[in-house]
């Protein structure tokens, strides 16, 4: 059986073999760039691990894996630059390096290779489902984006909101990996949907997480600034559940710091405080546990014996658990 | 037989029971918006002409039709950013109206849609024909973009690159949605690659034609303003054949005009005068002439009667005619 690690280096023999064109440089090198601050591969990993449930030589879903992989990077890439963001993982983003216009045209390019590794594989019949499931999770990712851009200006956000909008921006592509992984071993329906709905709930769970993280994480292992969304006044799960239950004084006064600039002083500890004494960090847990237990099911739902879905489990659980 | 208007009226028809979904608004408005900018509808009226040479009902090919006129739509929406231009046709560019952000997002779900409407037709063969297809040309008119940014700041532009820019920004996007519309009808590989050429070819004459007309065409005809290109320093075919033909003196002269402001008094009408005695208009005029040449020789040779080509080379022929 293939561990994670041997996955990861048959995505990266398979990228090594399959480059950008040489020309025109000013086109692929920011690409090029872009894949080297791309970080972990969970997601085409995790389409891998998918596909061996069902079949055992990855060769095929090679090409689907790393389509998921560019497809990723072009979201990176746009994002940070209506995010403006001057970094990612502590270098300069492609718009901070070059400019807006090259992060465009370099992003643009970047999703339709993705299209062109797709539709490299496979019987005809496969190519047309591959393409519909990218298609349906392509454009959930930017709807989600536009609806966490439209949040940062709306002050009535629900939490049912909240979780619709990371459910599309990120939860999809971690259901759709694994469901495109599936159609390619040739899983019949049921199981690519117990696929899709694992990695949908997984990413929900992992997303309500990374804002737990964010404000309790451990500094020395969360690879943030531990406080940040505090700072930037972000509509996380914490302040939008804390909005929806704590007291007129808390919920006021959180109003009043999430209206004052990122570096006022106590800040992060004033919130904090709010958060602490409306339970909020076992909240999040719990919300959280609910979804990863309902993840968990899907897989276990999954007809495959349960020794075929050891490595998919554990990295899942990993995920979960991590710290950083 | 269908003629020009019954085509378009088809494709209305279908974008208006094909809409964008309703939410996000934010993402979706620009996007409507844009459409409303975009022009005559030429590229989708080529790919069911196309499709009519060899098969009668358009149904089939309205889906392709439409995601080549949203592609085209996505790559102008893109562009205006990449270009700064505040207006097209005379209306504010959606990044002018919305902004930066809103352009990018709503840009780059268009082209998923537009993937969506490619993958929702007939079968999965076509499907699968049709994505590798629309990939290539995609690819090629993102690097078409790029070479045209890259001439900007460059001195040492050739002809033949010229060419081969205006080929792939412009021209394989024409010949991509003649051969599309052929696939579509389920045409042989000859007939495809000659419909290919056909557009490209003629796609090529057009845009030859188009710098003409910037400099020479009648200012009560043309869409823009005459001179535009001289005025913003555009290296044009006619500046690009001036500097490979001209007389040193000439040459100079040009290059001095092609270093000053927009408005500098004067400029549009002594390089005008430049031009006329290099006999660039006949040199233009000639060039043109033999890509048109090139083209219909490739119409001619698709395998079907003359009769059934009437419409598509009608419609050629006048859009390469144009004084406007």
């Amino acid at each position: 059986m293939h561990n994670l690690p041997s996955l990861l280096d048959r995505i990266a023999a398979y990228a090594a073999e399959n480059p950008f064109p040489d020309t025109p440089r000013e086109l692929y090198e920011p690409c090029d760039y872009m894949l080297t601050l791309g970080g972990k591969r969970l997601r085409p990993a995790l389409l891998l691990l998918a596909y061996k449930l069902f079949a055992d030589d990855v060769e095929r879903a090679l090409p689907v894996a790393w389509a998921v992989e560019l497809f990723h990077n072009f979201t990176l890439l746009h994002d940070d630059i209506m995010d403006a963001a001057p970094l990612r993982r502590g270098r300069p983003t492609v718009h901070t390096r070059w400019n807006t216009t090259t992060g465009i045209l370099s992003g643009d390019v970047m999703l339709i290779h993705a299209y062109r590794h797709l539709a490299t594989t496979g019987s005809p019949d496969l190519v047309a489902d591959l393409v519909r499931i990218f298609n349906r999770v392509a454009i959930e990712v930017c709807e989600g984006q536009q609806y966490d851009m439209n949040f940062e200006s709306r002050q009535d956000v629900q939490l049912a909101e909240y979780i619709r909008m990371i459910e599309l921006k990120t939860a999809v592509l971690l259901g759709g990996a694994l469901e495109m992984g599936a159609r390619c071993a040739g899983a019949n329906s049921a199981d690519r949907e117990h696929l899709y709905q694992f990695g949908r709930l997984a990413g929900i769970a992992f997303q309500i997480q990374d804002d737990l993280l964010d404000t309790y994480g451990d500094p020395a292992k969360f690879g943030k600034q531990v406080g940040g969304d505090i700072m930037q006044n972000k509509k996380t799960w914490l302040v939008l559940k804390t909005l929806e239950t704590a007291s007129l004084a808390d919920r006021e006064a959180l109003n009043h710091w999430m209206h004052t600039p990122q570096n006022e002083p106590g800040k992060v500890e004033a919130v904090r405080a709010i958060f602490d004494r409306n339970s909020i960090p076992e909240l999040v847990g719990a919300e959280k546990q609910r979804y990863q237990t309902e993840a968990f099911g899907h897989l276990q739902a999954v007809q495959v014996p349960e020794t075929r879905k050891a490595v998919l489990k554990k990295t899942v659980e990993e995920l979960l658990e991590r710290e950083q």
